[in-house]
């Protein structure tokens, strides 16, 4: 289409000429794909021109220059580094725009409004019946359920329509389903997949939805999550929390994005990401802005990004870095509880150091710490010994961190050696005998607060596509799982390089097409799982979200608990898929992949055999004979048929063998 | 012993306060091996100064330089080389002493005899019942039966006894088993599994034995295998066939040499090898000497070696390269096919296209083409259209390669544009089309000739061990057996770092004290052969020679003419393990691993599903319940006890239960 308008407009050939040419080229792409969808494209190069109009656009528009001076007031890095770059002016920047660390300020994916949808889903709120399943697949987190008192409605817009919540948990509490606009890719996944009787979301065109729905949204931010009413470890409690990755430039319908979304709202606040090459640190980490972000305590994911080969070791330092710098803190209070302290804080202290490697119990006492030690504690290092803690110290970490005049002592100029707490450079470091004669008691509170974003354990991830995983980071990923120790990974499984092209990787099934496997790959799908698997002491999970919400919460609240190393590999429909009902069906289609067997869901939890009981549950039903029917709606099968009809004859029936072998095996396992 | 000799020689020490300072040490070095070791250490330092006498040695040895006059002369390479570099006289060697392409010859270990051994093994003709089992379990090829016709013996040595053949295959022939005593490391293996009622082997110190056995070794060179008369693919059989590996500077006893030694006699004629780094890097290429060879007729494997962490890759390529070679070769020969020939050499010709990647089929076939083209070819290159291929071209390979004015037409030069055959170097490199209109028949048999090395179909191996392949190249080696071609790799598993001196890997077991694991490792070992089964397309292995050596041979056989990846694992003793027992009782260790479970042996054979079988044949008896007994005869497990009492006891538990439950999985497995 754009081409035929191209040919008119500029006039460099024949324009006769060109659009034959044009349709010669559009049946040499596109004849794999079937004579429709050729004669749809030749028919789209004759209507353009039936219907070629001309767009008057604001004379203000020959000037343009970045975002328009109404445009929202942020921070300073938005305002003066990443605004410039966006309007491709970053290389007048000089250097010391940038943070000498290479580190980006996060949250900033919100400033990017985009408006690309054509279609947005509107609330029909009498429909609703609350389950935020809606909310759950959104891979674009631009539907958000929002709960707020009677008090916190007082000024909203008279468009905020909200229904009286439901159940015990939100008895008292208005609901309202809110549609972001302008960040929605309109996909239409939450539409197609809600339960309710009548759907209460229906696609409208966006033009119909922003004049009331942008100020709605923008509303919508002043109530705050209430994370507390239902249970966060539920399908619809999950969604009340703030999801701390939000905005991502991933494509519309994405089946990676709503993976990770939902791992934020369970462990955001405490989570360090390490990201391998791939879609997910395109969309993860797309410089300027970050769609990682924090929450209203300022805590958030820490996100970071090596080599395609070195993710998982990558992780895995990040990891022992934590696990190393804890032990020596858990050495230094165990050191304080030797002094006279008083009981509250002696409870405090020895309370985190019991439960130090649990998420919840050491934030707790991480807490009470901070507030009882507080008054104790002295700073020893700049300001000299018995300087009151909370006098000079309270300052935030990052002013610490950046090398303010006070308790500059962060733990990197302890360890060159200050003249701090007698603990020699040595020692520090090592965590293991953590003693000397001239300690005080409140010189090393002083200490133990500087540390005190170490207090709530950390949640450590490793995220990856299937060419990472399965191909070029397979090694990595393997030491680390043997490590046994306690760190997760997320495997978005598109069985195909998608960034990168749609090669072929060891994920990639039999039968399907891909770059370097033009006729159909011969081989079968690498078993991932069954390799995790082999280790025994390796929390292993497949799982498809479409198929199973419920079963995907299982799996990475298992993960993230189960303390040794987790593998989840998650089905990610992908554009590189070519299916056919579109992108807007990709929850639909992962369902319709367990269904048919295409895509097998498990839980491996070593846990299980402590107990007597099989490790292995299997969540997937027996194949309900939809194989032939789930290959045929995609064209990285379908188009095999055109192109090789004999060899996809083969290689269906080799799947289809396939698929019910590898049931029949988990099944026996299981058992 | 050597420390005290030298205090009271070399007088730098009070001599009483060095004994003192020895003794002291000995108790700190040897502590955790036992008390007895710590007193024979002590006692050793004692009774060697009551022991101390002087050596008298030769004049001559004041002006010793390298090999003796007297020292066989043998291949310019040797003499001139290998020599030299032996003498520590390599750096006086001018570069023009090497080959440009960094190929060194090979056959050359024969000329490093050691004579190291203290004990050797003296035949004991009339025990003998000529199994054959001391000659195929011998690390160092330094024992093999000799089949003789009463001809063959006219001029043997009066010290030369044989036996009457067993058999109806050796009906008529004559029987010995020949021990090579310079060439043997006299672990004592071969006298250890001897299986006749009263042994045919005893160990009797070396000087007993040179006197005659040096002169019968000499002779036995000079009467052929009879490769024919019991068929190879048999235990018996395999060790009638000239071993293509011998002589290498592995440890006495080693675990691993036994099973490369057998490969060579199965495959060894058309064996290529990318091995990894490691101890069979080492013993594999110690430079300049090397310890595979050649049979008679030429034929040997090719070994290279790249990186430690390429060698499966590397070894792909080799693999790749020559899969392409000969499809090209096919192309040229179906070409031929077309044209007017003769009845015979059509025949021979299909025939090879038919069989060309079955070994047998294609070697007879490649005879027959080798015979009957030669009249017919012409050498098209150098020569000019028409000369008579056989009297210009059938010189050696190699004068071809190196670049003779005839025939240089090698496929190097052919492929970047020779005038001959008028094939474009596209079509030849491709292989795909080859046709062109003035191409002559026996211009182009005269190309086939020149690739007659292509003929017999190649077997292509990887050798490692378990540091690559479960640590440090497994990426590459889950790549290369992901493919799904025709390639062989076989894992000597020492179960630690041995080369590298003692670190853990991955397949490291349970509770074994190694480098990285000093109170014993606390994570279970890798399985490596059920992550290679869960493809499903891998031919996968997991041997102990010294449990059954019917079971390697099968292994091999099966592994080798599987038509897709082979992964066989072998369980290898090493020095690294303490053994108790002594280095000459590997292969009994090897046996107990097995029967206390600690070892599985299985086989699993992708052919025997299209058969709808299982394809998991499990070789292993369930545990017999001695696995303690063996952990307490292994010093990586026994020390422990010393040192971490409370430790091994819970490892030693752990261990115990690993092992019933990997059998009782691969039970349910192969069920």
């Amino acid at each position: 289409m754009f081409s035929s308008q191209f040919f008119k407009l500029a006039n460099v050939l024949p324009f006769e000429e060109a659009i034959e040419l044009l349709k010669k080229d559009i049946k040499k792409t596109y004849g794999k794909k079937g004579d429709k969808v050729v004669q749809m494209n030749i028919d789209a190069v004759d209507r353009t021109l039936e219907n070629l109009v001309e767009v008057a656009v604001p004379e203000s528009w020959k000037d343009a220059s970045g975002w328009p001076d109404s445009a929202q007031k942020a921070t300073y890095f938005v305002d003066n580094v990443m605004q410039p770059i966006l309007g491709q002016k970053g290389d007048l920047l000089p250097v010391s725009s940038f943070q000498p660390d290479g580190v980006f300020p996060n949250s900033t994916s919100q400033y990017e409004k985009r408006g690309v949808a054509i279609n947005v889903p509107e609330w029909v709120q009498e429909n609703c019946i609350q389950c935020n399943q809606c909310s759950f697949v959104c891979p674009h987190a631009a539907i958000i359920p929002v709960v707020a008192t009677d008090d916190e409605l007082k000024n909203a817009p008279s468009t905020f329509a909200t229904q009286e919540g439901k159940g015990k948990e939100l008895k008292g509490y208005r609901f309202r389903m809110q549609v972001n606009t302008l960040d929605c890719q309109g996909c239409g996944n939450c539409a197609d997949i809600c339960p309710a009787k009548v759907p209460a979301l229906v696609m409208k065109p966006l033009a119909t939805q922003t004049a009331v729905e942008i100020e709605n949204h923008k509303f919508s931010l002043t109530v705050p999550f209430k994370e507390g009413l239902v249970k966060k470890d539920t399908v619809k409690g999950s969604q009340f929390v703030k999801p701390l990755f939000e905005f991502s430039g991933a494509c519309a319908g994405c089946g990676e994005t709503p993976y990770v979304k939902v791992l934020t709202q369970l462990f955001g606040d405490r989570m360090t990401i390490s990201n391998a090459t791939g879609c997910s640190s395109i969309w993860g980490g797309s410089a300027p802005s970050s769609p990682y972000c924090t929450n209203p305590e300022g805590h958030g994911p820490v996100w970071a990004s090596s080599l395609f080969e070195d993710a998982a070791e990558y992780g895995y330092g990040m990891m022992i870095a934590f696990k190393k710098r804890r032990q020596t803190l858990a050495a230094k209070i165990n050191k304080v509880l030797e002094a006279d302290i008083s009981t509250d804080l002696k409870e405090a202290l020895s309370g985190w150091v019991a439960g130090m490697n649990d998420a919840q119990v050491s934030k707790e006492y991480g807490d009470k710490i901070k507030k009882l030690a507080t008054e104790h504690a002295s700073c020893c290092t700049s300001c000299g010994s018995g300087t009151s803690y909370s006098s000079c110290c309270s300052g935030s970490s990052h002013s610490h961190s950046s090398g303010s005049s006070c308790c500059s002592g962060s733990s990197h100029s302890h360890s060159s050696g200050s003249s701090c707490c007698s603990g020699s450079s040595h020692s520090h470091s090592s965590g293991s005998s953590y003693s000397s004669a001239n300690t005080s008691a409140d010189c090393m509170l002083g200490e133990i607060l500087e540390d005190q974003n170490l207090f709530t354990k950390k949640s450590h991830w490793i995220f990856g596509g299937d060419g990472w995983a399965y191909d070029i980071g397979f090694g990595g990923l393997d030491h680390v799982i043997a490590s046994g120790e306690d760190i997760n990974i997320l495997v978005m499984d598109t069985e195909v390089y998608s960034n990168t092209g749609g090669q072929s990787s060891k994920a990639t099934p039999t039968g399907a097409i891909a770059k370097y496997a033009a006729s159909g790959k011969k081989i079968g799908k690498k078993d991932l799982g069954a390799m995790a698997m082999s280790y025994g002491y390796v929390y292993v999970a497949s799982i498809a979200m479409g198929a199973s919400k419920q079963q995907t919460m299982k799996a990475f609240l298992e993960a993230e608990s189960y303390p040794g190393p987790s593998v989840i590999i998650c089905y990610a429909p992908c554009i590189n898929q070519g299916i056919k009902k579109g992108m807007g069906k990709t929850q639909l289609q992962s369902k319709l992949a367990v269904e048919s067997g295409f895509w097998s869901i498990y839980r491996y939890n070593p846990l299980l055999k402590a107990e007597g009981k099989n490790p292995l549950i299997l969540d997937s039903k027996a194949p309900d004979g939809t194989i032939q029917e789930f290959l045929e709606g995609e064209n990285r099968f379908a188009a095999l048929a055109k192109s090789f009809p004999e060899e996809s004859a083969r290689l269906r029936a080799k799947i289809e063998q396939e698929v019910n072998d590898k049931y029949a095996h988990l099944k026996k396992l299981a058992e």
